[in-house]
């Protein structure tokens, strides 16, 4: 069968750079919309530069500019939105050019997290999800053939400082551990490029379509306890944990709404890290399989990485 | 005298990152406006919190939020503005904000290139310089006191790849270099950190309220031939130039029109560098005294990098 050519709008972020090197590396056709961007950024013009020389097209164009997005999506069978917070709302203009467009055979809108109809949160992280599971109405309405990426957690936001989001960038505790709850909420951590090979191997595959595609390696699969455990016994020391209680982590977040208060930004993090490691939103779940599949079921052959590995190559 | 209070917006990019940290190491009672931001950037929760600790305060706002923006200017006496190419335009809502505030003592917009009124090229960067230029017709009519800063070109940009503009992000070239023209023309190379402690320096400062703040430090204003020379005796070895005369130049600037072009998006990078390095526009003019003054003369104690400094620490 050949191969879906595929439109991929906010390439350049955190989990879009994954998914256009998978797309690319799976034998897409592969077309990068981008926005007009900063030369001065060394790293960014690197990366245009790289996708360019590997055969991806880089389509100049912007969420805002209707004509461009009609122009590149009637180029693609599949779309993958991997865009930020920030414009996650405005994939409405996405799905309006779709309509017009009239050849999509795939959509994948920006979700690339938990399951947004199954969350447990509170504001800040709880409207941004209500956005997503708007627009899944709003694309299951408008019948835009699709696929929802529940993913769950990505592991290089969380895994590198061992599932504390106050040190997130900020490597291992040196001795204590900031642990929300009481630590045994099971939560699923996944590497961004497997994220990204699950996504791709998916938007040609009729056993996605409509569906919740969820992502549980059944490895990764772990408790904020046992991953410290874990991480532990691979850095041969121990953390001290200081356990937060739920009433507390919710006061923390509220005093943001002052907004020369300390807990902006840690209260989007925070809301987020109430529904993933206290709620345990991710795992507290059967899959129904009416409306979701779970990845590595449909594609053993995908050899992921555990977390397990990954915390083995911490520094 | 006491320190101003500065604002700092569009502080997470390429230049306002250095801004916001010579702003909190010279003292100033720092306040940076932060968009909701995707926490999944590991990187960037990195940065926000590294500030947080060093005493900024991180101010929920938005260009597009015109209370946000109210709200934090009268809190400040000087607002620096570092937004990337993509806000340039919209920065009429920080003059529309600075103007109901009322307080503002010193703006400072984003500019961070050659001065916006002397450049000679062709789109896509002769648009983005004219947008520059209306905006300070616009400061200058509406009677804010200003600096505009000419810091002709960040080092970190152009000096890693010895000035190849096609090779940017990919470290110094091989064995070819691309030379746009003679390679003749005198450029201005001024290392990030340097332009954020001049720039800092000049607010607080009266000569340079309503002036261009130009930096063109004497050991830094090198000709494409001298740096790749300078470069070559550190490496002690030689590259071989491939001139690419102007008429080429504008071709493949210009082939970039239809969006599946190659040279999107290096269009823009090329179309900077066409001023630059073969129009000469950083450095073929006197500084006029009664519009501008000369960063390294003002701040003579200000120890900067020199470019062949920092050819010396190139990997």
């Amino acid at each position: 069968m050949e191969k879906s050519r595929v439109l991929i709008i906010g390439g350049t972020g955190h989990i879009g750079k994954h998914i256009v090197a998978a797309s690319v590396r799976l034998g897409h056709p592969t077309s990068i919309l981008i926005r007009e961007f900063a030369p001065s950024d060394p790293v960014k013009v690197q990366l245009l530069n790289s996708w360019g020389t590997s055969g991806a097209s880089l389509l100049k164009g912007d969420l805002f500019d209707h004509k461009s997005l009609v122009k590149a999506i009637k180029c693609a069978d599949v779309v993958i939105s991997a865009v930020g917070p920030r414009q996650v709302a405005e994939q409405t203009r996405i799905i309006a050019a779709i309509k017009e467009a009239g050849n999509v055979k795939r959509f994948v809108p920006s979700e690339f997290g938990s399951d947004v109809d199954r969350l447990h949160t509170v504001d800040p992280a709880a409207s941004l999800y209500a956005v997503k599971a708007k627009l899944r109405r709003l694309i299951e309405a408008e019948g835009i053939p699709h696929t929802f990426v529940s993913c769950n957690s990505f592991a290089e936001t969380y895994l590198p400082s061992i599932g504390d989001v106050t040190a997130i960038g900020a490597g291992p505790p040196a001795s204590k551990i900031t642990v929300l709850g009481d630590g045994d909420a099971k939560a699923v951590f996944v590497v961004e490029d497997d994220i990204a090979t699950y996504t791709m191997r998916a938007v040609d595959d009729a056993r996605t379509l409509n569906k919740i595609l969820y992502m549980r390696p059944p490895a990764n699969v772990v408790s904020h306890n046992e991953l410290i455990s874990m991480w532990e016994k691979k850095a041969g020391r121990t953390l001290q944990k200081v356990h937060v209680p739920e009433e507390e982590i919710l006061k923390w977040i509220k005093g943001a709404d002052c907004s020369h208060e300390a807990a902006f930004p840690l209260n989007i993090l925070l809301s987020l890290a109430l529904s993933i490691f206290v709620r345990g939103d991710q795992a507290n779940f059967d899959i129904d399989p009416a409306v979701g599949v779970e990845a590595t079921q449909l594609y053993p052959d995908v050899i992921y990485t555990t977390v397990d590995e990954y915390l083995g190559h911490l520094p």
